[in-house]
């Protein structure tokens, strides 16, 4: 029963299959194979347009880089109080973005309030104070939880009355895009998204991370970017093979609905179940939810992998005396059996 | 003919079966698995002593996180004139340390000479110069060229005088190790190497990288360090699956003896043609020839594949009129074939 | 009326005359004649004990320089949410001191609170938060209040068992000194305080602000912060002299005092007024009080200078409908016919 | 007999004097305050044209942040090998930008030459070895040489043909212009000039640099960069006076004539001495003078304060045996007596 996360899985068959094939034979160096470009232009078609896609070697990499890409002197970047890029990637944005702050923004379940936003710019754009440089989301939040197109889009009107580009956090883009069921482009640059850190890992993949700029005329410094945080690769055909293969008869949207439908499969038991309830309703493959410590602890006994989490200061009242707030990721190696027998335990 | 770079090559079948091996079931994640422990503790008894080994995404990040483990204040790293970190890493040495200089230090081929070093190093030591912070040394060197390890402990012998570390770049590590025929110990720590940037990636590896401190105790801020310059892979054991079996029966080892041999043979081969000549004698896997642009053409309309390289200042007296010095690499992909075709058609 | 800041006042005749007297003549540069090294002296003699002291440009730079000298790879440093190092610098202490970031701690009236504080630590001490690196607390703080000795202390308590330096922003250190009337000893290393920023611009100095490190032991690194930073003076010896006169007969007591007296004079006047009220008990120079925007409106008509504030998020039931939060700030120049104009406007 | 540097010389009385007129009464800070705003009028009018006037702490604080106004990922700025911001600014200029590297480019007796700078260029503008950002002139040079106008437009010319910004350091700007007897706009943004450090410091102010944007558009970013370097002084009138009375009447270049008048007054008596040769021509305030070290000796033992320079690579076969070569510095403040006495010990 592994649900500590989904980058405990490993390396889905068909992704490992292509890795074997591009194993032998030579290619050019840094990203100029023909394979890198034939996955380059895969891209341009997921996305409905000409975009500059760039592999980097994680996703904390992604998040970072995309900042440094819009770094200006005193710059502050808005992103969610719980967003990854502020909680759990350990100054490299600030880092690799040379000094940039970044100004956590509150809102529930992982989700920027637009009005809090609004009041968090407004103490900006002054040589005393800094001045707003980028606004980040993430699709699926940490919480588990989404934006739908339509709040994107209420958000990039925030930064488009600034002058700023909107990043997404994509660690799970892939299932965020299955559960809203609508296209790549309609949940990025369709809504004002102008970067799009792109994950493949979490999904299947065993590195597979890219920068993705809807507008190439935004990435012409970016080579340089990448390389000065020695993140080119030199045999970046194999990312480029990880990726040939995650979009192959849309295989990634596949992993992406397994593990959303494994969660929905846990949903329904923890709610059917007595000893156990959802702190909120999940929208991907991340379920929150919360049990008495007991069960936890027999659940752990039993073999079952998970995290606590603290709760967010606005959800703590959710979390009774003896009770722990859980998270329990599903993936694409997530089976059925994985979760009835969690179910039992819990019923 | 493929000898523009060892890094064109791919991955090694034994390389490619353990990570295939390893691609299925769950481990936790961001260098904490089983597997990325045993391999930790390949790298002890490789070593023959307990070292700090910590995986990074390519040899750029290896080298540029060296000099940020070391950082100081207006802090002065000196490396050989051509070596990789000064002439082929965009600037990340400089980024990753916090705005370290490079001070670049001269030499025949590619090595270091310990009079010039001292004369570098005398130049520094006060607020408005700047400080001297560590030494970098590159085996192989990008001349092909290496070290003796009578000559590293004679340019550590200047680092303990001045109380620096002293870095090694091993992009091509196996290579010189085998050349040499000693032991990574005796080609590193015993020879005073406090750092050492050790690469799998050109010598059979798909992404395998790593940096690895001598003394553990020089180690214990470098998480912060590698988490920061977003370098931390969360599916960590598929570096550690390489490593592994790179380990494996030596066949790292066995690889770079390939190489270093095709490299032997193709030397062989250029020393008994008429029309083209060794600029200096081949170490490991890296030949430098000297050929008249004719030649040059010829081979590569033959499909011969292979770099044009501007000859240092003190070796540019070697290359005549209509004459090219050429970048020869051989890989562990290399075949005999290759390089007997390659012998007939400079015959 | 001038209460807009106290430095928007000039220079106070005796530093001026100090700086006249050492105008002519020669002496060594960049903090190395007999002049910085008897000012020198008299820092010690002041903290009594012997300290390391850095002049500077700025208090930004004091306050950004003391985070470069305590920096760590992820490191976050701790202050109050309203602190001029977070609010006002533009984002220099991150960019000086190499991407470290600043977690804003609340507590009542610009006062960090240790549980929150604690609170705050506790988030930290992984490699994806990022690590603790030092507290940094403002005296007189940025809402006019001041820590008791004994609350330094506290503080400091919690530095000590985290292992973190306690820097003290003291642009207003002089006014915080008169009001509790303790030595410089007493409200700084006697509680733990191991980094000063010491202003003299706001008290009567033209431009002198320093870096005092209680042990000197922890500033060996710290020219070459400065000098990197390109906040080494070449005739430092006039910030010397500035100080000089500053310490000389205890002028800087006097000014400070002369700023409180003039701001309890202020307070006197409010409080018997029936049309503005003090929004909190002054302690230094700097008075924060409440009027109708009609009050303020008329004061501006009559010549009085004075900054609208922003209320803290803890203070806002304080001020309202149609009123507004005032920041009047008195000087070592202030008028006590100022004061009067002042009192009479609001009687 | 104070040769030592002309940052050893005091402040001219009228500067002293001016900075006492403006010591009283109040003025807005940061730079904002009526007398900023007139000497900001006054730099356009020097310049004949609209130009942003920065006023920072140091002449390396100049140079830095014209490096940082120009910053791009994996930078290359090229200068003298031995101008100032290469070798005596403690790595400000790459800390300060961000992690540039400063490419040592050569030329006889401080001035760059063309051929060598496009060589050096030549070397970059690819992902892996970094790009061309700027070029950086002394104008005095360390040699105490300086560039023609034609030279400079000949320097520009490359620059233009690189898409690259010129800058100049100007720390001895004043004794460059009367020495060539143009005006400003010939000496820089006629020829090519983008960004000056202009230096009032070691003429006769006490501190008083600024950095000159000649196009206002290109320094929109700017006041940010200066407040993240903590460079933005409150009491930013004290500067500004400075300059004031330094432009009055053509005062600084009086002054810098003086110091010309006299290092020309000592270049004849070395000349006329059998003891001392010059070492090359001066142009400015600056004499490199060859002399026995017992000659040496003897003058430091009649209390002549000189430095010992090392020579330049290419001048040093004019040092002979038991000779040294000594820099010798006149100022706004040296007395012809002081040169008279001089003459009299190496007659």
């Amino acid at each position: 029963m592994h649900f500590a996360s989904d980058n405990w899985a490993g390396t889905h068959p068909k992704i490992a299959e292509n890795l074997n094939k591009h194993a032998s034979g030579f290619a050019s160096a840094y990203g100029t194979s023909n394979l890198d470009k034939v996955v380059e232009q895969r891209f341009n078609e997921i996305f409905e347009r000409e975009v500059a896609v760039f592999f980097v070697a994680t996703g904390t990499a992604a998040n970072s880089l995309a900042q440094a890409s819009v770094a200006k002197p005193g710059g502050v970047t808005f992103a969610h109080r719980e967003a990854h890029t502020i909680a759990d990637e350990g100054g490299a944005p600030e880092y690799l973005s040379g000094g940039a702050r970044l100004h956590p923004v509150d809102g529930p379940l992982g989700r920027i309030e637009v009005d809090n936003l609004k009041k968090a710019m407004a103490g900006y754009n002054n040589v005393r104070a800094g001045q707003p440089m980028a606004v980040s989301i993430t699709q699926l939040t940490e919480s588990g939880t989404l934006y739908e197109p339509g709040e994107i889009a209420g958000i990039s009107a925030v930064c488009r009355e600034n002058g700023l580009p909107l990043h997404m956090d994509g660690a799970r883009f892939a299932n965020a895009l299955v559960s809203l069921g609508c296209s790549p482009a309609d949940m990025t640059w369709r809504q004002g998204i102008d970067i799009l850190s792109f994950g493949g890992t979490k999904n299947g993949c065993w590195c597979a991370e890219a920068l993705v700029f809807m507008d190439p005329a935004g990435a012409e410094a970016f080579p340089y970017i990448r390389q000065r945080a020695a993140q080119l690769f030199s045999k970046s055909r194999f990312i480029a093979a990880q990726f040939e293969a995650y979009f192959e008869d849309n295989l990634w949207l596949d992993l992406a609905r397994h593990s959303n439908t494994m969660a929905g499969r846990m949903a329904d038991r923890i709610a059917a179940s007595g000893n156990v309830r959802l702190a909120w309703e999940p929208r991907g493959n991340e379920i929150f939810a919360i049990m008495k410590n007991t069960t936890a602890a027999k659940l752990r006994d039993h073999g079952a992998l998970f995290y606590d989490q603290n709760a967010p200061a606005s959800e703590s009242h959710l979390v009774g005396e003896g009770e722990t707030l859980t998270r329990l990721v599903t993936s694409f190696a997530t089976l059925p059996e994985e979760i009835d027998r969690f179910g039992e335990l819990i019923a």
